[in-house]
């Protein structure tokens, strides 16, 4: 499949968009016209600096607001298309893009209309170009791709075909489905954009919200199978205005855009038949995940303790130290919490030690890693956020490492994994007696993360191409100190213990000095538990004492659910909230924040609870601020 | 008129805010149901915390979904009402917001209706407590305050009257003329919100953009003029989701808040009978302004070489030196210019170099400077924000200044206060010849200023409320590195010569490190002139060059407007950009970019023009970002 993208989607000179455009893997692009008429390349230049980059110019757009009731204004609108060829012809691109007109002269005539894009269609002929008419969604007479279909039948014209948008169709709700039944040969050519889930107006949601494939909610799949069985044959190309990317590092962009094709190509190729053609991609597949085994905390030096008391009331024991840095080895459950208090990371910055402990690993089971890392290779996730600690003679052996914050990682962990990992460990001997510790968990529930607002996008399309999660429905929580977006995943098939991420955006970089306030609690660890009474009772007798839950809380659930007094003064007892989903019911408590902003939760699913009982966190949060 | 206003509307703990309403002036205060279950202050504390502070706890709010067509429900409901009155009583508030359903399940028969807001007004009478009823904008089947008035006249019962929220009312674009037809007595409370022009959905409208009176484009005048002449008696109250005040300083924003409601008052009572009652509070006038006579820029010791060399090819003469401090002043066509190379400032903070020069202060000619300090400070600015330098000694007598910004104020200058300001400058003897230069501008056409997106509501404000400024519709410029908003403001019947400054809105902090590019060029002074050609001329004899502009514009603009060939060529010798509102045509050019981010304009108006060429923005700022 031959990949190309708008140059609108990027940020930079229209020199540094090129460059990244070609590095990204594209075969060509297409000119946004505000980026060349403000560039001092001319169009000689731009064709050959295009022919150096290897990259080919596939459509000039837009050509706005052509049909006119105003035979006048028409006749201008001819000349204005005139000046445009020549602009093409030198640019040695051969199709434009003509957008339906939102204007309340725009021809409402169907006839008059087709009559309209004949002349303009006659005109492309004679330079040897052809138009491609879009219907944009907010096109006054023409806004659905089956009325754009209609019109360019009824014309009939060989320079004259449809371009499809899949904003412009899936941003109203229409079918596409009818999509298969336009020749492909008259698809001039497709614009593909995701969006998240905004009600909204359209024109502001498309001016400024559109992402790549794989980051939003549109159902793309269906979208680009449509498109398959329809015969398409041109280049998949992205149209993405996103006020994020615009401002965003150009290079790392265009990597997310490309690979949200491959994506996107793959989920395609799962639908339709093997020999298709044009032939889809599709990524390796790799072993199961089976569950969260290990996490690496790091506390900053000196800054440990809190770390390691908390751990310890949640029945964690200290099972050996690190025989080079400083780095413990906690247990408990099954779970492996590395606390590292060595120095030297990028956590250690100025301004940063605020905004410590971080999760920096979260350890992953699966039988074979190498195949994590052939798919993310793949998927072009970059070479340095794809790393193998044991390669180059690392004691942490059998393991792939892929990053998905500047500060996080995923690290997807093989059978040899646990002991080549403890070798670099000075192992407390066992007999203790701890190994008949009762456990207090399950097992990991979730883990919860803080992402930089500029990475969002590229962190939701990591985890849905890669590791295949899948986005539930967010919540926007607002808070004390401002709003927080949230948006849980969750890896699909997992059983009973599925890879769980909740996601919490924060302003900027998560390196940047940040009010821990403003930062509002969002990267935490929870365990989940099948009784969190007798679970808050284990930790009780450890010393827990649970994030202070006011009494007010519990008098509004009597009030919002009447639950038996006894069972609500229990919970107050030890600080436990709860959340309904109708049938299922979710009790949760909370640690008290350890150093800036990190906390641990213990969560108890009853009755295939699926959510994460976001309605407590404006509570929760009120709490944290206070204990700040 | 007593103030309020709803909890909610700040940021903090619940402490914080009751404590900064207090500060800010309001008699009392909503209770938003989530800062208060989320305290730890129970309902006898907080009330007691409330009579301390001199405030009256005027509503609890908001109590959701009320009505249900399944009597079980609406039974629970009663049941959760009465403990809410529990909590009411504790509190010592008389007043429940009950606001009309958004469920499926809510009652859609207006007799069903009327019987349930009943039996609560009866339950609610029982404990000497009132029901306050308001129609959500979206609410399933209530959503008009003449649906909610409908009701609540029709069950005619003493406990049960309306709440007018604006925002409900003005968002719908529904006419509120026929709030004039409530009984006064009958309307039990009244919240007010302001809100930006927004397409979008209501909901989400709401919930995150609304913001205080004077801040959005609502005609809240007309609408507060209606509930005074109904003989309302209760407080004005605000209730303001706003996701950047739960973000933001909590003083600052509860000052504000109050300001805002003066404000409100003011521009009311010129609507109503001097008479009226309650009575309303009015800020007393000040003299006219007279024109942008002065500028101050801050360009950091040893860093004015670039900006004095533009000031000369623009025709300012150096007319002298401070003799104490690192300034120096320019003159032309009747503007001062005074260029700060001194140290010590704000400015010269670390990382900030990047972002000089900065404009840190605007003269404005008026008779009389102390009227407006006078009004500046009965609408309640801070007093740090309003200076008199030549009170305590200072050379810089006949002068008030106005913070605008922490970087930009506006200083109202008297007849005294050239003679005065230029005692302390060592003048350059006249006669050099250069009085008799031949005036290259008409004066000083705008002005403009970043805003930090923190700080764009309460500068929003200050013009609005103490300059009496109008804003006109913004327009949001999508650029190669980000999204800018922009938004004009206008003296009104300023004549010829009126103040107009342009906003454009930064991230963050004005003071914060910020990437020069992502600034996207905002600061600058742009001069008037009546023939752009001559003036342009006159400047390249002195050695001018302009922003360049790439052919491409041209061509672009011959697509578009068919202008004469000769005309687009003598404006790219000049880098001069068009624009047309229809009859009358804009002209401008621009400086280089002077230090990081500043510059220079030269614009000509022809035929009326009002716009600032916001067409041309895209082309300027990718011309600067090449520049840097």
């Amino acid at each position: 499949m031959r990949t190309s993208i708008a140059t609108v989607s990027l940020s930079g000179t229209l020199d540094e968009k090129l460059a990244a455009i070609a590095a990204a893997g594209f075969d060509g692009f297409e000119v946004f016209e505000p980026d060349f008429v403000g560039s001092p390349l001319s169009a000689p230049d731009l064709a050959a600096r295009a022919r150096d980059l290897g990259l080919t110019v596939d459509l000039y757009q837009p050509f706005r607001d052509l049909d006119s009731v105003d035979p006048d204004t028409f006749a201008r609108n001819l000349v204005r298309a005139e000046r445009k060829f020549d602009v093409m012809e030198q640019l040695g691109c051969d199709t434009l893009l003509v957008c339906s007109s939102p204007l309340p002269q725009a021809v409402r005539d169907d006839d008059l209309l087709t009559e309209q894009l004949t002349v303009l269609a006659d005109a492309a002929q004679r330079r040897g170009l052809r138009i491609a008419y879009e219907a944009l969604a907010w096109g006054a007479h023409v806004n659905t791709y089956r009325h754009s279909w209609k019109l360019v039948s009824a014309a009939d014209h060989p320079a004259l075909g449809v371009c499809l948008d899949s904003f412009h169709i899936l941003s109203r709700g229409d079918d596409p489905s009818g999509i298969r039944d336009i020749p492909g040969d008259k698809i001039f050519f497709l614009q593909l954009a995701d969006a998240p889930a905004m009600a909204m107006d359209v024109l502001q949601w498309s001016r400024h919200y559109r992402n790549f494939p794989g980051q939003g909610n549109f159902d793309l799949t269906a979208f680009g199978t449509h498109v398959q069985a329809a015969g398409y044959r041109g280049p998949w190309s992205l149209e993405i205005f996103n006020d994020t990317f615009r401002g965003s590092d150009t290079g790392r962009t265009a990597a997310d855009a490309h690979r949200s094709l491959l994506y996107l190509e793959g989920e395609v190729a799962r639908q339709v038949a093997a020999d298709s053609s044009p032939v889809l991609f599709e990524a390796p597949a790799a072993s199961p995940l089976e569950g969260v085994v290990s996490l690496r905390i790091a506390a900053g030096p000196g800054k440990d303790d809190a770390l390691r008391t908390v751990l310890g009331r949640l029945g964690f024991r200290l099972a050996g130290v690190h025989g080079a840095h400083d780095l413990q080895l906690w247990r408990h459950a099954g779970v492996t919490v590395v606390v590292d208090a060595s120095p030297g990371t990028v956590w250690t910055a100025p301004g940063l030690p605020a905004h410590l402990p971080v999760l920096t690993q979260i350890g992953v089971r699966s039988a074979d890693p190498e195949s994590w890392a052939a798919r993310a290779r793949a998927l072009e996730v970059r070479a340095r956020d794809v790393a193998m600690p044991g390669a180059d003679g690392g004691t942490d052996t059998d393991v792939v490492r892929l990053d998905v914050t500047d500060a996080t990682s995923l690290d997807v962990r093989g059978p040899a994994s646990a002991a080549a990992w403890e070798a670099a460990f000075e192992l407390y001997p066992s007999g203790r007696g701890w190994e008949d510790d009762v456990p207090l968990f399950t097992g990991v529930d979730h883990v919860g993360l803080a992402i930089p607002s500029d990475n969002w996008d590229g962190v939701m399309l990591l985890l849905r191409s890669v590791f295949a999660m899948e986005p539930h429905e967010g919540l926007d929580v607002t808070d004390a100190v401002g709003m927080l977006r949230n948006r849980a995943l969750e890896e699909p098939g997992g059983g009973a213990d599925p890879l769980r991420l909740t996601l919490g955006m924060v302003p900027g970089s998560v390196t940047s000095h940040l009010g821990a306030a403003r930062r509002g609690g969002i990267g935490h660890v929870a365990f989940g538990c099948s009784d969190i009474f007798t679970t808050a009772a284990s930790m009780r007798a450890r010393g827990f004492e649970p994030l202070p839950i006011p009494p007010n809380y519990y008098d509004d659930l009597d009030a919002r659910f009447g639950l038996p007094r006894a069972l609500l003064d229990r919970m107050a007892e030890s600080g436990i909230l709860y959340d309904t989903d109708g049938d299922g019911e979710f009790f949760h408590l909370f640690t008290p924040t350890v150093g800036a902003d990190f906390f641990f939760e213990v969560v108890q699913r009853v009755r295939g609870y699926r959510g994460y009982g976001d309605a407590n966190a404006a509570v929760r949060l009120a709490a944290q601020l206070r204990a700040m």
